[in-house]
């Protein structure tokens, strides 16, 4: 079950940076910004309603979010919806014949997650989230 | 004033078709698939949570969004901010340096829009909509 679209994801080179139209501009803040050593990024969430946008500032230069804006610019990278039920969520798309990335969820920077590969999610990147407990 | 992330915008070939993953898969509902003349486009909305998921697909094979799928593949396109005053929401951003491909909102698929020059918005197509009264 799909609750709501807990994330967009933007790649950009320097959170800060790009983080100023959100919070100069359109008066949004910047929640937290953070390294998410598991995943080889920086991030920082700003609150928009009830979901979030994150952007993804990449730590190296091989990383896919560098190699992704090296081609794309910085752009819509991915889409987070948020479940209360992760393992069976992948159960149940496995089932459909969807893959994933990685089958076992890991934690991320706001609970439990995993990515879609693209090919099942017709080309764009879907990543899945079941919150951390309070 | 920004409330909420009104939708997320993935350019498809094919609407219906794109949908599936949404609807089969993840059990969200398509609400209505609609011709927007104005913008030379079919549209689908999957409501999510408080926010759409807004499949377009373009009409014609010159439209900016079918060079967009040509170049990128079907991928996230843009997001869209809701404002309760959009006339309002543009004189504060223009007088803040941001320039709009329109400057003058015209009627969307959900009411009144605009759509900022992406170079404005650190490089992500953003679009601003003022929801029409019900």
């Amino acid at each position: 079950m799909i609750e709501k679209i807990h994330h967009v994801a933007i790649a950009v080179r320097n959170v800060e940076e790009s983080a100023r139209f959100y919070t100069e501009r359109l008066g949004l803040g910047l929640r937290e910004v953070k390294v998410v050593e598991s995943e080889g990024v920086r991030i920082g969430f700003i609150p928009c309603g009830e979901t979030l946008i994150e952007l993804v500032e990449p730590l190296s230069p091989d990383h896919t979010v560098a190699k992704f804006i090296e081609k794309r610019g910085e752009s819509l990278h991915h889409i987070c919806f948020q479940t209360p039920d992760i393992r069976g969520e992948i159960a149940g798309l496995k089932e459909q014949g969807c893959t994933f990335i990685s089958e076992e969820p890991k934690l991320g920077a706001d609970g439990l997650i995993t990515f879609l590969h693209p090919k099942s999610s017709g080309g764009v990147l879907v990543e899945l989230v079941q919150q951390a407990e309070a």
